[in-house]
């Protein structure tokens, strides 16, 4: 968790592998080296741009004659591509944001997720940045808080209006009135436009769709799988407990506190991620267009 | 926040009155009882088992030619009959769990929350010395954790096994098939069958609805209030957003410490409930019967 969110846990990967290329030994080079790959793709097992920028160098190093260079060049090309990507997605997702739209997110799909822009906020700093207003909802995203922690302290830095709402506050808001639209992130996309993402989303999404919220999704292609058909092939990273009954932070005396949180002996449970099926998501906002999970995915974004 | 839980925050009420017409003086009886009757009513908006109690107690005073006297019966009355109404709630309500049943549950309605007994965990406690098996994930509850803290304790001292979620994860567990049924308590039902109760019930009952999985509400009928007809006549209590920011427990060297657990500067709304509305809930377990909320509430309940 040194490393989080898709685009920088995918740039960074590439930048790992690129590392073992250079540290392999003549002697036993390959084998070196496809080690460092199984345990770099060992991380973080749902992080679909993990696997996208692991392989990428792989194979970028495994076809040229000189496989140190070509690796770090190729990790290179990965995150110039991310930011790029992240623009992009950002550009195009802008235009779904009306002026003066109340926008809920969950969890962290910002600048600090990536290399840059982000993917569920790019559309908000772009439409912000033509002159819209917009207000942003921010689910707290319990255990870890990557809503309250950063992408509130993101959207400070962008001076874009939010407040930090507990995650179980989301449909009631939505019942109100007060939410036009959601926009999240993505771990992973199954070719049939299911989606994994931080736990929590898919109850957000089957809320949406009860109160005719349009739920979108943000991500570059790289966050595409299609190796997995749907939900059922996605496997959901499980975490520590410790997450869930503890909560470190700043006392008010400015010293860094872990505290318990829950009652003392028992346990916790803690997925990390969940799938959303595609029926509930309204589109998917990638750096080559606005799909809706309906289209034909793979015919629409991977081939021509 | 001294006290809290329907019951519980009822019975404390009819006392606090009876006190008040202890302390009445003899010039300006009533106007004084009145004034503390209105005080109390203040504290918690959304609750109607406060002004079930705080009714029934002045009414008695004012038709007894004994007031004070008749005060503290009444209240010793209600507290009584929301014990012995807890007790039946969990004999009624026993009957609907299934030995081996895995069961959700939010916030806290067990005896914290009332006299004794409680609401939604009377059932599972009853459930529990009939010899079936239970198995309780529990909400955590943000912002104030009443799951995680309260639930989770009283399940450790009845020897039942729990495990503490996020409540960001109460879809996910749907969608695995991992929930058998879900029961909360209420803080206030209108006529139509509609339940407000601690923010995030609102969620967890779409998404049951979604999975297939029978959503109870657990509660006396002295948490009805036939004066709402439906949802938007509910008040719903705004709290301070210092309970989402801050996070307050024991340090690993059990000093009880608050920490920030967002992004500094940001700010937060904390809604403390949402309303349920009845076409998403499966029964209402009362003292008098368990009721769909699609029947005549009224004449089912109230009425002959």
């Amino acid at each position: 968790m040194l490393v989080r969110g898709a685009g920088a846990i995918g740039a960074t990967a590439g930048f790992a592998l690129a590392q073992a290329l250079q540290e392999a030994p003549k002697e036993g080079f390959w084998k070196f080296v496809e080690k460092a790959k199984v345990e770099i793709e060992a991380t973080r097992p749902t992080a679909q741009n993990l696997f996208f920028a692991v392989n990428r160098v792989f194979d970028a190093a495994k076809k040229s004659k000189q496989p140190r260079e070509a690796g770090v060049e190729e990790a290179q090309n990965i995150a110039q591509e991310d930011a790029d990507n992240c623009q992009k997605i950002g550009e195009l997702g802008s235009e779904l944001i009306k002026d003066g739209a109340n926008i809920e997110t969950h969890c962290n799909a910002g600048w600090l997720a990536f290399v840059d822009y982000g993917s569920a906020l790019s559309p908000i700093y772009i439409a912000s940045q033509q002159g819209k207003k917009v207000f942003v909802y921010v689910d707290e995203t319990r255990p870890r808080g990557q809503g309250a922690r950063l992408t509130a302290w993101e959207l400070r830095n962008e001076n874009i209006e939010h407040t930090i709402i507990p995650d179980n506050a989301g449909a009631y808001l939505m019942s109100q009135g007060k939410i036009d639209m959601m926009i999240v992130g993505a771990d992973r996309i199954a070719a049939n436009g299911d989606v994994a993402n931080k736990i929590g989303t898919l109850e957000k999404a089957i809320c949406a769709k009860e109160y005719g919220v349009p739920f979108y999704v943000a991500a570059p292609t790289s966050t595409f799988d299609l190796n997995c058909k749907s939900d059922k092939d996605i496997p959901i990273e499980e975490r520590d407990a410790a997450e869930v009954l503890y909560q470190t932070g700043p006392s008010e005396e400015g010293k860094l506190e872990k505290i318990l949180v829950c009652s003392p002996g028992s346990s916790a449970i803690n997925p990390a991620f969940d799938v959303t099926p595609a029926k509930y998501i309204t589109g998917i906002i990638t750096e080559k267009g606005i799909i809706k999970p309906s289209m034909d995915i793979i015919t629409r974004l991977f081939i021509g």
